[in-house]
C-alpha cells in the first residue's frame, strides 16, 4: 500500500475510534508530515482521500474538520424494544415472505438480493463453468469435513483486512451465512438460554433463535451507530445472555456501521461477562469506505467472537457459500456443523476460491461499491421526495438495504397489500423484531431491477400514501 | 407394467408380508392363473422372475417354493446393547475419520460414497454443465425454501414407487440426508429426549442426536431382518421415546431390509404410542430386488412418519441433494430446514430433476444394482477365504457395504492400524453404537477401487490376521 493510502488508513481509524469527534479540527498537514515522518505531499494526498470519503472536510484558511453527518431526512430514534427475554414469533411472516408473493411484479423492493447482473461476476461464472467441464468428478465426492482448503486459504487472507489473523484450519465452511448463525447459536447456547440482539435485526437470526428453543432479548439500537452498549450492559446485569448477535458492520435492514470504539466497548463488556459474541459480516465487503471496517472480531483476544459470513450479499446468494471462524468453539462448530448437513458442495467452492485468488474478488468489490452507493443516493432523494412528511429513514454506509420509519400512524402491512395490488412487493418491519413490533416500518432494497423502474415505483408509492390522505397528527 | 411383473410383485410382497415362510410351497401354477385371472405363461413368468430375484426355488415335480435364506458364513448375532437411554460418545472417532488417513491408500474400504465410474452417470453430469452454461444465472439466487418444483415433482412420482401417494407441496429439499435427519430430529424431539435407534447404527444419525442434546436408546437389532419389535416395545414401555429412527431398507451398516410385515408392526407400534417415526430411506433405491422395497411410510395414515433420504448414494454425495417427506410435521419441519441453511442450491437440484424425468436415473439404478450385488458375491466369497474361522458377516440385500463380526478376541482398532500401514483403510465399529461397542466389528465397502484391488486387499488383511497368531478360544 502507498504511504498516503497507510496514512489516510491511520487517521481514517483515528476517526473511527473516536480519537477525533464530529467537528473537531484534525492536526495540520505540517504536524502530521512531523509525526509521521512523511513528506508535506504525502500528507495532504492522504487528506485528499478522507476528503473523497466523506471523512473530513477543508476549511479556507484553518484547516481539515472531522465532517459532521450531513442528513436531509431525520434517521429513526434508537428503538425501544421490550427489554426483557421474548420467545420469538413471526414465522407466518417470514414464511410468506419466503413464499413468494404470487404477483407479476414491477418492483420487488423485498428482498436483500445483490446486483447480480455486474460483468465483475463473468470470470466467476467461467470458473464454475470450467469446473463442471474438466473436473465434474471432483465435485461428487464429500469434500473435507471444514470446506476446501482452497477457499479457506482465500478466507484467511480476506479476514486479514478485517483486522485479523487467522489461518486455514480456523474456518468452517458453512451452507451460506444462515447456517453459520445457526451452528453457532447452538454451539454457544442451550435451550432457553438468551441471546441479546439488535431491534431491528435480521429475521432469520431471530428464527434461528426460535427453532434452538432460546430467548431473543432485543436491545435499543440506533440507527446511526447500532446496539447501545448501556443498554445491553443493564440488561447483562438483569438477565442471564448467554451470547449477544450482531451484524455491526452495514447492519440490516439499517445499514449503519458500528463505530470501532464501540465495536471495541462490546468486545470488552462481553469479555468482562465471559459472554459469547456471534459476529454476522455478511455485509462487511461492501461497506462504502475502503479499506473496509474492522470487526469486533479484530479485538478478539480469547476466542469468544465467532464470525459468520457468506458470499450471498457481496457475489450472489444462490452458492449458498458461507463460513465461520469460530474461534475456541471450533471443535463443538465442527461438530455441529456436520451433523447439521454435512460437508458442502465442492465445486463452488473451490470456483469462488480460485475467483478471490485471481484477484476478481476484489474487482467486483470496487464495482460493487460504487454501484450501491450511487444507487442509494437516488433511494434516499426519492425518499424524500416521495414518502410523507415525519418519515425517517436510516443512512446505509455500505451495502443495498435501508430502514424506514413511516410516521405512527401507517400500518406497514396495509401499505405492502395496497403496494402489492400494483406489482410493488414490500417488506413490512415486523418481521425484524422478535415480538412484531415496527409496524410502521418497512425495509428496502434500493438495487432491486433498474433505477428507472424503481424511481417508477417510488413514485406510485407516493401516489398510495396521497391516497391515504394527510396524517393526522 | 406388463402382467407377469405385476404378478410377480404382488407374489413379492406376499412373501415379504409372511403371508409364505421361507420353506413354504407356493400356489400351483394352475391356482394362481385360475386366482389372479390370467394366462397359464403369464404365472410362468411371474414365477421365473421370483426365481431370479432368488426368491423361490422351483422344486422338479412338486412346484415353488419360498426360498430359503443361503448363507455360508453365519451372520452376526442379534446385538445386546445397554438397554437404557444414553448420551453419544465416539465423536473423535468420526472426527478422525472425517478428517482423513493422511496415507497414500491402497484401498478404502471404509467410507460409503457409491460407485460413480459408470457411464450411466454420464447424461447428469451433461445436465449439470447445460445449466451451467446456459443458465448460469439460475444458480444465483435464492431458490424455493422447500425446493425446486421441478424436483419436487420426480420426487413425487419417485416415493409412488415406494408405496407412498405424496405431492410435490409434501417434499422439503435439504443439504443431503444428513440435514434431513438432523431437520427431523429437532423437528419431534425437544433437548433431554429419547430416541430409539437400531444397533449398530449410522454414527451421522447418532451423533446429530447428540447435538441436539437427546439420548440415545440402542434397540437391539438382528443383522437379518432389524430392529427387535419385542425389544423396541419393551424399551418404549419403559422408556420416554419420542421417535424411533431406523434404516430398514438396506441398512447401514448392516445391508438387510426390514420385512414388509415388520415394517408395518413397527409403524402400529409407533402409532400405538404416539410416537414419531423418522425413516432413514437413503439406500431404499439401490436394494436389489426390483421393484424397491416399500417403506414403512407407505403404511402412514397419520402422517408420523418422516421420510429422509438423499441422492448420495444412489448418484453422489457431492451433489449435497436430499429430501423430507415430513407429514404432520411439515411446518415445523420446514421452519427448521429454513433456519439451518435456507434454500439449498437450485442447480444440481434441477439437473436431478431433469435426469429422473428424462429416465436417466432408473438407468443408472439398473446397472448399479447389478455391480453391487457382483461386488457383494465376490466380496462374502473373500471373506470367507481370508478371515478368521468364527467370523460372522451380514448379508446385504442391496447397497455396497456390510458388517463383519470378527472373534470376540479381536480389536478393529488396532486392526486398522495395522492395516492402514499397508494402505488398506478400515472403519472400526464403534463409531455405530452410541458408547463405543462393537470392538470387534468393522463396516466395509465392498466397491472402492476395482476387484482385483479390493481382492487383493482382503489377502493382505488375510495375512495380517495371521500374523496375529491363532485365536484363543
Ligand atoms: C444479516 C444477515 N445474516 C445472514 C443472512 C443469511 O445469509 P445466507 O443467504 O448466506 O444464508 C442474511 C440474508 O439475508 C442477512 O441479511
Ligand atoms: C444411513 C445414512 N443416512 C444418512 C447419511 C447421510 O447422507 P448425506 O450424505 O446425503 O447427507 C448416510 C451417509 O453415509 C447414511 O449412510
Amino acid at each position: 500500500m502507498s504511504r498516503y493510502l497507510h496514512l489516510a488508513n491511520r487517521l481514517k481509524e483515528h476517526i473511527q475510534m473516536g480519537y477525533f469527534a464530529p467537528g473537531d479540527r484534525m492536526p495540520s498537514v505540517r504536524q502530521l508530515a512531523a509525526e509521521h515522518g512523511v513528506s508535506i505531499s504525502t500528507v495532504q494526498e492522504a487528506y485528499r482521500v478522507l476528503e473523497q470519503d466523506g471523512l473530513v472536510e477543508a476549511k479556507a484558511k484553518s484547516g481539515y474538520f472531522v465532517a459532521l453527518p450531513k442528513e436531509r431526512i431525520a434517521r429513526p430514534k434508537e428503538s425501544k424494544p421490550p427489554q426483557r427475554p421474548m420467545d420469538v414469533s413471526l414465522w407466518e411472516d417470514v414464511l410468506a415472505m419466503l413464499m413468494g408473493h404470487g404477483v407479476e411484479a414491477v418492483c420487488e423492493f423485498q428482498h436483500a438480493m445483490p446486483d447480480m447482473t455486474s460483468s465483475t461476476l463473468k470470470p466467476l461464472l467461467k470458473n464454475i463453468y470450467e469446473l463442471n467441464r474438466h473436473r465434474p468428478q471432483d465435485g461428487m465426492s464429500y469434500g473435507h469435513v471444514q470446506g476446501e482448503l482452497g477457499l479457506r486459504q482465500q478466507l484467511a487472507r480476506l479476514t486479514a483486512t478485517t483486522g485479523c489473523q487467522l489461518d486455514p484450519e480456523d474456518f468452517v465452511v458453512t451452507s451460506g451465512c444462515q447456517e453459520a448463525l445457526s451452528v453457532c447459536l447452538r454451539a454457544v447456547a442451550e435451550s432457553g438460554d438468551v441471546i441479546a440482539v439488535e431491534s431491528p435485526g435480521f429475521y432469520g437470526a431471530m428464527q434461528a433463535i426460535k427453532a434452538a428453543n432460546l430467548k431473543a432479548l432485543e436491545i435499543p439500537t440506533d440507527s446511526r451507530d447500532g446496539m447501545s452498549i448501556e443498554a445491553l450492559k443493564l440488561a447483562i446485569d438483569q438477565w442471564p445472555v448467554k451470547a449477544i448477535l450482531v451484524t455491526p458492520t452495514v447492519n440490516n435492514p439499517q445499514g449503519y456501521v458500528m463505530p470501532l470504539h464501540k465495536k471495541q466497548a462490546l468486545y470488552q463488556l462481553a469479555r468482562e461477562y465471559d459472554i459469547a459474541i456471534i459476529e454476522d459480516d455478511i455485509y462487511g465487503d461492501i461497506a462504502f469506505e475502503y479499506p473496509r471496517p474492522k470487526t469486533i472480531k479484530s479485538f478478539d483476544e480469547d476466542g469468544r467472537v465467532l464470525l459468520c459470513s457468506s458470499f450471498s450479499k457481496t457475489l450472489a446468494p444462490g452458492f449458498r457459500v458461507g463460513w465461520i471462524a469460530p474461534g475456541r468453539y471450533r471443535d463443538k462448530v465442527t461438530h455441529i456443523k456436520y451433523v447439521s448437513s454435512s460437508m458442502c458442495p465442492t465445486l463452488p467452492q473451490l470456483a469462488i476460491g480460485n475467483f478471490i485468488r485471481q484477484g476478481g474478488y476484489d474487482r467486483h468489490l470496487r464495482t460493487m461499491r460504487q454501484t450501491y452507493r450511487k444507487a442509494r443516493d437516488a433511494m434516499l432523494k426519492a425518499i424524500e421526495q416521495y414518502f410523507p412528511q415525519g418519515t425517517r429513514v436510516s443512512f446505509p454506509e455500505g451495502g443495498f438495504i435501508l430502514w424506514v420509519e413511516l410516521p405512527e400512524q401507517y400500518d406497514a402491512t396495509k401499505l405492502a397489500e395496497q403496494a402489492k395490488e400494483q406489482g410493488i412487493i414490500l417488506a413490512p418491519g415486523q418481521m425484524f423484531s422478535a415480538t412484531g413490533k415496527y409496524r410502521n416500518c418497512l425495509r428496502f432494497n434500493y438495487i432491486d431491477r433498474d433505477a428507472a423502474t424503481r424511481l417508477k415505483a417510488l413514485a406510485a408509492l407516493g401516489e398510495i400514501f396521497a391516497s391515504m390522505g394527510p396524517v393526522k397528527p
